[in-house]
């Protein structure tokens, strides 16, 4: 039988509120939070004051505490709180993917040095199991792609902005209002969330460390209502997905961006504060796992269900990492875009391999086509800061296809013309 | 570092040599299949003669062989081997769900007493991880409900007769040829198929042993298209669905039935050959998991996730089992239904609590309205013998609420005259 874990818990905001609950609601495991570590020291809390500490070594240096679990917003103090942990022998569950992104491999080391187990299921797809489900069930399977949405935050901005018409600051507001953005909403308005929750996605997936700033993300920041209409009118609608997709000889290419999503696609369906995956197996095919990707609760389900796990014994193996699965990040890949720019200054800074639609209305211009997704990641300031925007026409990434010097000129003089 | 297994393997049907296939060209997992038992000795097989034996103690009595893996078709044989098997301390891993359905009770025992292992993820859902992450995932959360579309072959039919208009005739023998319905279909339309994965499942998400024979099974094989054409007015589709609900007081019930889907729900969707699986929880709310439900390599991918799990010492821990969460399995709760009749005597013979809906078109009658699911239960031979047709109109069970006398007789009255 599983012992009862003893827990020192750092932050007590949404989620740590959310786990409490779940925790103190649960019938079936039992687990004690003997003390919680907070920043605030005015603010009143719904917990005894005997569970409060201002300190954290009064967690990190009581021996009878087991497991550490880390839900606070500041990602190097987690970094610091979560690493000490480590070191002093004591499993980890956190929630943060901001830390676990930029530290992925001091992470994976200090677990390996230290034999502990670090486990981070609500760091990713909400309330969907889909690091488990990856590193335990899909461990001997190869993939080809894992996409979906994995950010609950611009998913509700979209839903509200796109089928029931709001304007982004409006539908931007409401969920500020619901507690699924946070005052400064950049994070996730900008892609970062959901880029971090990739750039974890793809060390189980396949097995690869990337740094977050070697991967684009493209936000919902410059939408604009053109943009809206352009998917409407086709039946498209827009999520921002990561794509992860292994490639020809063991390539692996990740981006966060905006994609047009068609009626056919699991996605499409993903609404408001829900979270999607789609995992695309060689023998398995599609599978498709779809949960809440926000919210106090589910969340606190999410680290409560890694809390059990390591009452088991529980640690990730990394399998796919250990097994050297396809072990080349690279960004010299073709993406397929629709770009919506202002002027010809724009299409000469970015410069399209293939265009193979276009479109020139004075105030609105747009091209569909293939670009470098290095050019893209070399030009993302520029694309912000002219308001310009960029979304997948699909989810398919591909290697560099030489092409025609001849091709090439015919269509800088359709660009030109 | 997980060891290399050797495997001995009963059967090599379709799973048996999707199996095969996805072993021989998986990259990350390796392991042997060293002998394969089968039964017809005429049948031309597309691996060496050596690997192929007819007599099953040349795999039991094997000691070099740590793996059982049990894919054969007869449920009373396969109990045979597996229980064999478990005896003599191998593991094993199996698809059988009507074995296990059957005999969960004794291989539960088994496993416990020879402290062995034996997994079987694809005996439900196809290629979806259910039974892992009802197991791990949330086995420290309270469940409401577990619903979905468990069977392949009749979602394949009821999709091609719904959305394509086929007739059922057209549909099975469609789905035959695609090798997703046996040659005897009766297993899969008459609902028996997953009525032996809700059993499963039912002990993986509520801890609960239930007989097969305990649950309703109602099936496809009456449907009219005259269902399907008052389905299709309300732009309900019409899926065969098994139920798994908590009730007040530790209850649970559970029945596989058809029922009109909305499309506002996730199963809506769910086409073809496709699994879906819904789950509800008290904290992390609604889960929605799909996959492909049939085929070679999909269900063979599946048996190797358990190979490979094995390998690394993985066993079920029937965590709500143990932990005895809702044992209290009952028939004497309340379904919403629309039941078409032929006479006033099907009526008297199956007495609903309550009619909310009520249409006789001389050819063509039905009612809709509440009736306890053992009336269901006691009156199934009659449903079928009489072409009648049972759907359930929403997925919630309720316990029986007592109504006054007077409302009773008021709705004997309306259904006489």
């Amino acid at each position: 039988m599983a012992k009862k874990l003893k827990i020192g818990l750092f932050g007590f905001g949404c989620v740590g509120q959310g786990l409490h609950y779940v925790l103190n609601n649960s019938t079936g495991f039992k687990a004690d939070i003997v003390k919680i570590a907070v920043k605030d020291k005015t603010k009143e809390r719904s917990v005894s004051k005997d569970l409060i500490t201002f300190d954290k070594y009064e967690i990190l240096n009581n021996p009878e505490i087991d497991v550490i679990v880390e839900l606070i917003d500041d990602a190097e103090e987690a970094f610091n709180i979560v690493s000490e942990a480590l070191k002093k022998g004591k499993h980890v569950v956190t929630a943060n993917k901001k830390m676990l992104a930029i530290h992925l491999e001091e992470l994976y080391e200090l677990q390996i040095k230290n034999n502990v187990s670090l486990l981070y299921e609500a760091s990713a797809g909400g309330s969907i199991p889909i690091i488990r489900t990856l590193e335990e069930y899909f461990d001997n399977e190869e993939l080809e792609k894992v996409s979906g949405i994995f950010n609950g935050t611009t998913n509700y901005i979209l839903t509200k902005t796109i089928n029931e018409k709001l304007s982004y600051a409006v539908a931007l507001k409401q969920a500020q209002e619901k507690g699924f953005a946070e005052t400064d909403p950049t994070n996730d308005v900008e892609g970062y969330d959901p880029k971090f929750k990739a750039v974890i996605i793809a060390l189980h997936a396949f097995g690869l460390i990337i740094k977050p700033e070697e991967v684009l993300n493209l936000g919902i920041t410059t939408l604009h209502e053109n943009d809206i209409k352009y998917a409407s009118e086709k039946d498209y609608k827009i999520k921002l997905t990561p794509v992860i997709q292994r490639l020809p000889n063991d390539k692996v290419g990740v981006l966060v961006a905006p994609r047009f999503v068609k009626e056919t696609n699991q996605l499409f369906n993903v609404e408001n504060e829900f979270n999607g995956v789609i995992v695309e197996g060689k023998f398995s095919g599609e599978q498709f796992l779809q949960g809440k990707g926000a919210g106090s609760y589910p969340t606190g389900a999410a680290v409560l269900s890694d809390i059990s796990a390591l009452s088991h014994g529980y640690k990730y193996e990394y399998k796919k990492h250990v097994q050297k699965h396809a072990s080349n990040f690279t960004n010299d890949v073709i993406v397929n875009v629709y770009f919506r720019y202002n002027s010809l200054i724009d299409l000469n800074k970015i410069e399209f391999d293939e265009i193979s639609e276009k479109y020139n209305g004075g105030d609105y211009n747009y091209i569909v086509g293939k670009v470098n997704l290095q050019t893209l990641l070399n030009n993302r300031d520029y694309i912000l800061k002219n308001k310009l925007f960029i979304s997948l026409v699909n989810d398919t990434i591909s290697l560099k296809a030489k092409k025609a010097e001849a091709t090439v000129n015919k269509e800088k003089q359709l660009i030109n013309n």
